[in-house]
């Protein structure tokens, strides 16, 4: 962050006046649950905007069916006179179009593989389970809402994006589909589709951006009803929006990248971006508690939520008030987050919306070891010093980001670089210890600048030193890309995925070690010597942090992804046993279960199910997350 | 907030190495979940920090047991030749031991009341009922901990401190008051209580400092089982405090101001100083979801918390993992926040603690009318910078604040001193529509220092101007006075309470002047002609802010608390008809139940009852509080 990398984006901050919502009123007989229950469902005036969706209908025709992203984006290898030379295809990310010289010997060192083959793009699977949902029921949804048994439009929304369900799409291996998809538009037919749920005895399982990687939504294997499907994506209106007062009320189907789209383009922002948030939904970051990547200064989605509807088996949950905070017993809006679907289908919410910074400026530091850059974010924390973004990530991850350098002109150097850069105050810095930090800082210049004085003034207690606002922007957006690794390297017999936890502050350091150490043991144990083990600190709070995992090998095991799993939880046994979660921000799922119990003791797992029964009594969202294990209800067709 | 106005109160930032636990361990056998669990109860070494409340057990030697707080701390009338001059004894606050010359013409002013007579002190009530706990139980009960059947002990806690209760006090008008008292020591000592509970079916009903103002400690008038108050004041040890991680496992039962003062002695604090916290609890704070002053830099209950350790009938609830943040379902935390003492007893809870700040300095802000101050707290808030506190009173009690005027040296003017520090300036102001705004800005002294300058510079924008730091002090202090104003006022006919609420900003201008006009209403209907209705915003967020209102009256009928109650049911109807909530931080209690369902929807009153059902299905903690109408549990004695 010295003068000369310093970069600073201006943003247009004139408001637009969008008012949206005539909420005011002078009318005192209205009371304000009625005008809170005021829908404003018609399409006329300004009282609602129609967002057009980056995302269709026919998800496949923009997205890949068997992995992660977009179509147009994926790492392509050149096999010509067996040179595997790699480039990441499209235009969508920074390095898009671009090729990447260091990424095969990177690759090579890493898990000893050749990329001399052009990754294969799976098979269509041929055919696909007949539809258990009777013609009868299917009709009838249809007098409400858009629906489809087509194979494909089943098959793409019975997984979400772990590796077991990512080999299942490759393979064809899913025990179970969903019978059909339904796409209601509106709080009502939601309400109307439940109900014919309860009717017919049909499950319903409520989908976002298909993003999750907990296995929430898989199809529960021995369901012998009919799963439908409900697909939020048609539910994506700004219903009103009032840079007024801050607050916009929002259909809880609206994708991330088009929320802040259509906020930016009003002055406003969100704020909420979680690494998902091209793909991911409002109502999918309340069903998980979401957090993003911004949440120092947006706050995570619990912050951010004002209200919520949601549709239950039993009827409509919402609070009657739209108010800041209240003492009116125990809070229900965080029994609905943290749902994972399991208690009905989130609709609508009211968001807080904040204007956009006048600047928003990247930023980096470079440690010379992890341990340094730990104690820098930790003492950035306690003096609640943190800009809207700090993370810090470790030496793996620092050479990763060499390996993913392009060759075009655009990018700056994250190792070169510095060594140029700093030729002189890097002695001392030894390449195979070297950390870095990257930064976002949002505000007015002058908050920008001083903010950034400061975090360079404790940087330097700890030996870091500035590292770039380039890098700092490549670190960031790099964690775009970093999503569609998975899919080139599955053809390479390499398996990977990511883990987080949170964490206190004093057992931060422990964690960390203890797990890369279990993990390494597990590796040896069975003999697999070439795999990637990282880890990066992605959130700082008062009383602690959040830690991502990442962990992949090169196994050529046919039982790869069990293997990989095995691994996997005895190292979340081992975080667990350091005093982790077992998820800050991504849920229990099916994936998770094992540890729910323990987390939450006996009592909070019964105080699950008595809400399950409650709201839900005929498991019509039967998606099996978290622990129901008494919670069985028979087919009733 | 002018140079000679600035006060700057220098704390010795100094920190003490206090570092009691051994949280840290390299031993990976150790699961966190045990190392949470594992208690430090033993006295010692430096592992438990034993606290001498400011309260003793026997709670009346030191405070009213008819009233509110301290016994030698009151307004006591000269009644010398009719003079009524009135005095503050004691020397606990600000204006202890000084004359209030102007506080009689006030009172005769507003409520037509002359104070010719010194305030009785109620008799002790003659007899107290029978107990109904048998002999083999209290002994039980007396072989786990300290325990008391005596009258008055049973008395003092049958209540908390609504305006129906104090009447109940003062004519000894209980239904029914509790069978016994018991005091726990530990946690394990509540798990014992709570399983004789069971045993024996007895009724617990968890007690704090009795602050209560929801009838929430009131004991149900049919409960025919017998009824045993647990005190909690003996569970008031800090377990462990960590500067380093900023984390403290204490108590709940530990006092406010116990709390604080212990902190403050090794350089930290909680920094959660609701009205209540001379005599209020941690414990209470939770289960009510409590508001201090300071929210803006210490949070609400809900942010300091990091943790409780809970009894209920089927076992104690913890999450096993000592972390900032998770995501792992719903979050049982917020159910057990908000309680009310139906679920379970709070035993322990882990808080964040911060380093004291450099400097607290105090500020006051003088504005033409209620509306120009409103839109700069609104400004301040948009702008999310709040200091520690922020408060607009309205012009009564801008008045009021003369009433309570000493007349010794010490004492800045109100009114006067404002009067002659800006005797131009206040040009155009008008005295009967003035306003205050009063601040509490804490940090560095850069920090204060520029907080200060915007906030001033914003206030101008509205036609502010500062006036004085004493002035903003007094006003903060005075919170503490006004509590003990209704004791006197009861003498003399007039009863009063207040009552708080939250609502977003847009309705906020409209509930207040609704609200005011509503009470004004119901006055004149019932030929009411002297009262004081006034109303102050407390606390300010992003989406919204909490307003206290005010309301006294001069009633000579009988039945003065009952048409007390109807006004202020009224005006509750009005606060809810303009989207206010029905407590920003008291809770429901029995007072407030009227409107409990309203707020939180048919499913969310199911999810309640599902929860009592769940964790007390014989209804030990047989509080009744908030909404349980199906909910009855016969005695089984």
């Amino acid at each position: 962050m010295s003068e000369n990398s310093v970069k600073t984006v201006k943003i247009n901050t004139e408001l637009t006046n969008v008012k949206l919502d005539n909420k005011m009123g002078n009318n005192k007989n209205n009371s304000s649950s009625e005008e809170n229950k005021r829908k404003v469902t018609s399409g006329s005036g300004d009282s609602h905007i129609k967002v057009k969706s980056a995302i269709p209908r026919k998800r496949q025709e923009l997205l890949k069916w068997y992995g992660w992203g977009y179509n147009d984006s994926y790492f392509k290898i050149d096999t010509r006179d067996n040179k595997g030379v790699v480039t990441f295809t499209g235009d969508r990310y920074l390095i898009g179009g671009k090729t990447l010289p260091h990424f095969a010997s990177w690759v090579k060192e890493k898990f000893d593989v050749d990329l001399l083959e052009q990754p294969r793009v799976p098979d269509v699977p041929p055919s696909f389970p007949d539809t258990r949902l009777p013609d009868h029921v299917y009709e009838e949804l249809g007098r409400i809402s858009g629906t489809s048994r087509d194979g494909m439009d089943r098959y793409i929304r019975a997984h979400g994006q772990t590796l077991r369900e990512m080999a299942y799409t490759r393979t064809n291996g899913f025990k179970r589909i969903p019978d059909a998809v339904v796409w209601p538009k509106t709080h009502d037919e939601v309400v109307e589709i439940v109900n014919l749920a309860g009717k017919h005895h049909f499950v319903i399982i409520p989908f976002g951006g298909g993003t999750s990687v907990s296995c929430a939504v898989l199809c529960p294997e021995n369901e012998e009803r009919p799963i439908v499907v409900l697909d939020t994506s048609d539910m994506n209106s700004i219903l009103w929006l009032d840079k007024d007062t801050l607050l916009a009320r929002v259909q809880a189907g609206i994708v991330g990248q088009d929320l802040e789209r259509e906020m930016r383009s009003r002055g406003c922002t969100v704020g909420h971006e979680p690494d998902s948030y091209e793909f991911s939904t409002l109502g999918g970051w309340v069903a998980t508690r979401a957090s993003g990547m911004k949440k120092n200064t947006y706050g995570n989605i619990e912050d951010i939520v004002v209200q919520t509807k949601v549709v239950t088996a039993r009827g409509v949950i919402e609070r009657s008030c739209r108010v800041p905070r209240l003492s009116c017993g125990p809070d229900w809006e965080h029994v609905i987050l943290g749902s994972e679907g399991c208690l009905g289908v989130v609709t609508e919410v009211t968001l807080k919306i904040r204007p956009l910074p006048p600047i928003v400026r990247y930023g980096s530091l470079v440690f010379p070891d992890f341990d340094s850059g730990f104690h820098f974010v930790r003492e950035v924390a306690r003096h609640r010093l943190q800009p809207a973004s700090i993370r810090l990530i470790d030496n793996e991850q620092f050479l990763f980001g060499h390996a993913l350098k392009a060759e075009a002109s655009w990018a700056s150097n994250l190792v070169d670089g510095l060594k140029k850069m700093y030729l002189t105050k890097l002695k001392g810095f030894d390449l195979k210890k070297l950390c870095a930090v990257t930064l976002l800082i949002e505000g007015t210049l002058e908050e920008v600048t001083d903010r950034e004085k400061k975090l360079n003034t404790i940087a330097a207690k700890y030996g870091g030193i500035p590292g770039g606002a380039k890098n700092g922007e490549i670190g960031y957006t790099l964690t775009f890309v970093i999503a569609y690794l998975r899919d080139v390297a599955i053809d390479f017999n390499i398996v990977g995925e990511s883990f987080e936890t949170s964490v206190s502050w004093e057992r931060a350091p422990l964690l960390c070690r203890n797990t890369v150490r279990r993990i390494r043991d597990e590796c040896a144990r069975r003999r697999l010597t070439h795999y990637l083990v990282s880890h990066r600190l992605t959130q700082t709070y008062d009383a602690g942090c959040c830690i991502y995992f990442y962990f992949a090998m090169k196994c050529i095991d046919a039982n790869a992804v069990k293997i990989y799993e095995e691994i996997e939880e005895a190292a979340r046994d081992e975080i667990v046993a350091c005093g982790g979660s077992i998820s800050h921000h991504h849920g229990v799922g099916k994936h998770r279960k094992k540890w729910y119990k323990g987390t939450v003791s006996e009592p909070g797992r019964m105080l699950l199910l008595s809400a399950k029964r409650t709201l839900d009594p005929d498991n019509i969202f039967a998606l099996g997350n978290m622990d129901f294990d008494e919670y069985k209800v028979q087919s009733k067709l």
